[in-house]
């Protein structure tokens, strides 16, 4: 830290992104990236908007925003796009919280959620997750501070439906309730529907899950036009030019091919079902997922040394020091061939013990 | 605004952006892009980026901030490359203001310091350029604030010197100032070489204007190394895959392609002076600009009647309502061409006077 960092960050953690190795190839199970290329109109719409750099990007998002709001089933001045989903998390704390009025989410969930509190000075509670690992919707009821929940929640990948969603958000008329849907295509329950009933609710999603555009970096935020207009603010206020010109173009030749998102979401869950009762049989415990990752222990692997004995044989999965769950690993669903790799190296270790 | 929005945000007002008319073709002097297209090296570096989108960027941008480091002269970790250079002062503003250190700059310059130093809730002080628009460097010293000069100051175009430059750093041994050079490729001397000697000197600067690459969004912050560490902390969080994969390729490419960028500055400053010479002749007065744009200002036109004059015939420039200058205009230098039908256009709009 130099003698110039403001006192207020002084105890400031940052975020730790998942591992991006550069000096060895590995099979990449440890960030949920999606096993498959971007859409090709993805990709041709993006080569094309790279021929006009030289002009600002359109900081409205115009064409882009259109088409998701088509997309969602909302109005365009509900949607508000993003330099990926972590942005709109941040001005959602930004917005939304502040010293007075706190953030509340689960003690086991996105890891960022705690560090966007301590950046914008927001006071926090994190409230623990049933023994099962499931969110006991009535410990969310009336708590007078902003909430964020991640459905599908992470790492434990399962999901609250939007029934539960929203006696959440019923019940908390006088603050917001932010739910981060950024794994929802693989089997959660969008409520995005709701947000012409409530005031209150903002829904976030990406682009990097579900639609291979990680590396594109974009995120979006649903709700009330109010919210919206706010969310702006701020944007306006911080980089108004947020989205570049190759991945709005990307992200509206993403959505100009569905059908190729609803497919690739589609082999994922397939996959996803494979890989699980093949952990079930190696003696795995899992919970019920529904998003493109396992949270899995072994009675026969702490889970950091699962984590280190994969990475010696070439794969990397997720491992959190948190005691709660340090048993457990995350484990990004990749391609069938990956997968298969994936259980017949776990199945060598167990015999090697 | 919401019922919800935090009331630390009540009286922000956010940046504009210069307009981007999508209804009209119009010559777009307005924004300062560059008229050349980008360097053909980041087009093909772009596309290449494109088809791999699925995984996530490289939060450290490495291979491009190396290039970077190389190119500056500098090391690797007194780079940092961010999401157009609006992050990186934002980032500044986060790290080295705070309530009790506030931020200080000129009154006439970059619009969006003020707005930065609002959403950060930054008390700040503008200090009035001279009467000639020229900074008057001893009105910056020993201020015990955070100092923020664009150098080429805008929209103003005047450069400081180095030297000056050096003497405002000298004089704030214990606060950071910040020198913007979004436009120092158009004849501006840079301050990069004084990061070695000065804790406390952070430069920024831009691929937007010299490089051809507005739409991509990328800027970038240079200094001291416990100064970047500073500013890695508030970017990992907030945001740590803030530069896309795509735009770190086009970037990577363009200073692969230095000569292109060498040349296309050359022609800019060429078809300035052609510029300022043929606006002379006409009648106006203008600053000596060190930029990509020319400030004007013509005894017969009001600021805004030339722009609105000049908006009906089909060309764009920016005016400004701040008092101090709104007998100005800020015109881009375009193509040659665009220049001289901006000189016939005004050449007849005061035939018609």
């Amino acid at each position: 830290m130099s003698r110039f960092f403001s006192e207020k960050y002084a105890s400031l953690v940052p975020y730790t992104p998942g591992e991006q190795p550069k000096d060895r190839k590995f099979i990449k199970l440890n960030t949920n990236e999606s096993p498959f290329p971007p859409s090709e109109k993805a990709i041709a719409y993006a080569r094309q908007a790279s021929e006009g750099l030289q002009l600002y990007s359109d900081p409205e998002c115009r064409a882009l925003t259109e088409k998701m709001a088509e997309t969602l089933g909302v109005d365009f001045d509900e949607v508000l796009m993003t330099n990926g989903s972590d942005e709109i998390l941040n001005f959602a704390f930004m917005a939304f919280c502040d010293k007075d009025h706190g953030a509340v989410f689960p003690d086991i969930t996105y890891g960022f959620y705690p560090v966007f509190a301590e950046i914008n000075g927001v006071p926090y509670k994190e409230i623990p997750l049933k023994d099962d690992f499931t969110i006991g919707i009535s410990d969310y009821f009336a708590l007078g501070k902003t909430i964020f929940i991640a459905n599908p929640n992470a790492p434990t990948g399962i999901a609250l439906s939007r029934d539960e969603i929203e006696e959440i958000v019923k019940k908390n008329p006088d603050s917001v309730v932010v739910i981060d849907e950024a794994y929802v295509d693989f089997g959660g329950e969008s409520a995005v529907p709701l947000i012409c009933k409530y005031d209150n609710l903002l829904v976030t999603g990406t682009f990097s899950k579900s639609r291979s555009m990680a590396g594109a970096r974009l995120g979006f935020g649903v709700g009330n036009r109010e919210l919206i207009r706010d969310l702006n603010t701020v944007k306006y206020s911080t980089n108004p030019y947020n989205v570049n010109a190759m991945t709005q173009a990307a992200g509206l030749g993403t959505l100009h091919d569905a059908a190729y998102t609803k497919e690739n979401c589609r082999t994922v869950c397939e996959t996803r079902e494979y890989t699980k009762n093949a952990l079930s049989s190696l003696g795995f415990t899992q919970t019920e997922s529904r998003t493109n990752f396992l949270f899995a222990s072994h009675p026969k692997f702490p889970g950091d040394s699962l984590y280190t004995l994969l990475r010696e044989n070439g794969i990397l999965i997720r491992h959190f020091k948190n005691p709660r769950i340090c048993d457990y690993n995350r484990i990004t669903v990749g391609s069938r061939e990956e997968m298969e790799t994936l259980i017949k190296t776990i199945t060598k270790l167990l015999e090697e013990k």
